[in-house]
């Protein structure tokens, strides 16, 4: 298997598959393929493990792979997709992306099997070579156009097998769009206030309380969802207080972007749920002004 | 004459008064009014003067006025107009202060006659004796109650023998709204995206632009305005277009505010429009959520 991007989420399903399967990393950084190859891969937290896996930041000494995990920011996808352009066409790609859009994306680059992924699983980046596994929640994977259910059956059960929590829908959109309505909702308020993913998002006892503003965006998302002819596979709310009742806030990775001053990922979040909201003639007059305040917020750098 | 807090606004009022007139300083600090005491006020920029104030943190000290001018800002007001309780019953308090309501919580301190003030002139601090006069922009005045017309002009006519611009209307609340929906649209903005009030802010060629969103912001605060029976002295939008084209951005208040983790003046500016529209049953949908959002990040420090 091969894992292109090894940011958390990459080095989560690599240190993992690792203990499993043959693992290779496509990296954007040669420093961080040479940290990988000499020190190896470390996972603490949920998991305690370390992981020998071959890495490379040259598309060109990629070994020959079955599966790619493509688990890079939205920001870093179209480069990682042309770099994959021309190799390996019976491979089967999996996106991992937040948002939806990222399968055409990587289609526009060839026309491998692709299955759609979602997932939960959070964790701390220390280093290039030391990821903590924070939340050991689920993955979830259903087949993308033609790809066969069995298929996405054989790599979840892979995944299953690597130790990680994982499941296989026959139609995964429902979970894309809980995800997207729960993304768009709590990583773009986050951005804005500041504030990580805690109690006040889920506060709805003065006018004023944040959790007010959570609800309509929720509310306005779920609009869009059925306009869409989608039922979802979780309600963004029972979601979103759920994980403020989790012990310790997490931190969304969009406040994590604006703290750097890195471009976030709002375009294939927000932007993806705006533009389906025009698709379908819904408004989204919420969504629609904090995807504007999260875009002026990336020029005020 | 008296003026009741010592911040840029405050400082050009004194500054400039000291020309024409006696003027006592009343200042939050003991140390703020010893340095004015010992080296007078400078303002530098649109006017260079020095003026001489006598300056006191205490109420009780302080010298018999005919007019005291409120130039605290919203968080500071409430303590400000306490501290002149039971004070000079025949002097006029003048507010200045962004936003709606200050009156109120003035009157709730004394029975002196009020007018009420907007003010569009900025500037910068450089030091408790320092500040540098930037927008020398009117300040306008009207009657708040049954304060007669001719104190009002009388009032006008001291502030523009000072060299300041002024204005005596017979009704302020136009301008008062007029400002109120300027500053509720462009000092949350500015708040949240960090971008001082600069093009941005009249862009309208993509649908990402900000400018869609202050326009959507202008158009709901002039419906709640419409609803309250007030015709605007001056379009907010055109306000706002014309201020992005000056040389160089100014920052809101609001964004310094938040820059610098202070409690913002929120509550009497977009929390004043939001009630106004709750009171003449107006949805304000898009200045509700930016409230919101404004309080959380208070909330994130």
């Amino acid at each position: 298997m091969c894992v292109v991007g090894a940011g958390v989420i990459g080095s989560l399903f690599a240190g993992h598959l690792a203990q499993v399967v043959d693992v290779s990393v496509l990296t954007r950084r040669r420093a961080h393929a040479d940290a990988l190859n000499a020190e190896g891969l470390r996972i603490s937290g949920r998991s305690e493990l370390t992981a020998r896996v071959t890495a490379t930041d040259d598309p060109d000494a990629l070994p020959a792979f079955d599966v790619a995990i493509v688990a890079t920011k939205a920001t870093g996808l179209e480069q990682a997709a042309a770099s994959l352009e021309g190799r390996f066409p019976d491979a089967t790609i999996v996106t991992t992306l937040n948002g939806l859009g990222a399968e055409e994306i990587v289609r526009a680059h060839g026309g491998w099997p692709i299955v759609s992924g979602v997932t939960f699983m959070s964790g701390t980046k220390h280093s290039d070579t030391h990821v903590e596994y924070v939340l050991d929640t689920e993955t979830w994977l259903g087949p993308y156009e033609e790809t066969p259910f069995d298929r996405v059956e054989e790599i979840a059960d892979l995944i299953a097998r690597a130790g990680l929590a994982v499941e296989a829908l026959p139609d995964l959109r429902p979970a894309q769009w809980s995800k997207l309505i729960f993304n768009a909702t709590v990583n773009t308020v986050a951005a804005l206030t500041g504030l990580p993913h805690d109690a006040h998002f889920a506060a709805e006892d003065e006018p004023t309380d944040l959790g007010h503003l959570v609800h309509d965006l929720v509310d306005e998302g779920k609009a869009v969802a059925a306009a869409a002819g989608i039922a979802l596979h979780d309600d963004p709310w029972e979601m979103n207080v759920l994980a403020t009742q989790r012990g310790s806030a997490h931190y969304p990775s969009m406040l994590e972007d604006v703290e750097a001053h890195r471009p976030t990922e709002i375009d294939l979040i927000t932007g993806a749920l705006v533009r389906e909201a025009e698709r379908h003639g819904v408004a989204a007059p919420l969504h629609t002004a904090l995807y504007r305040l999260v875009k002026a917020k990336e020029e005020s750098w």
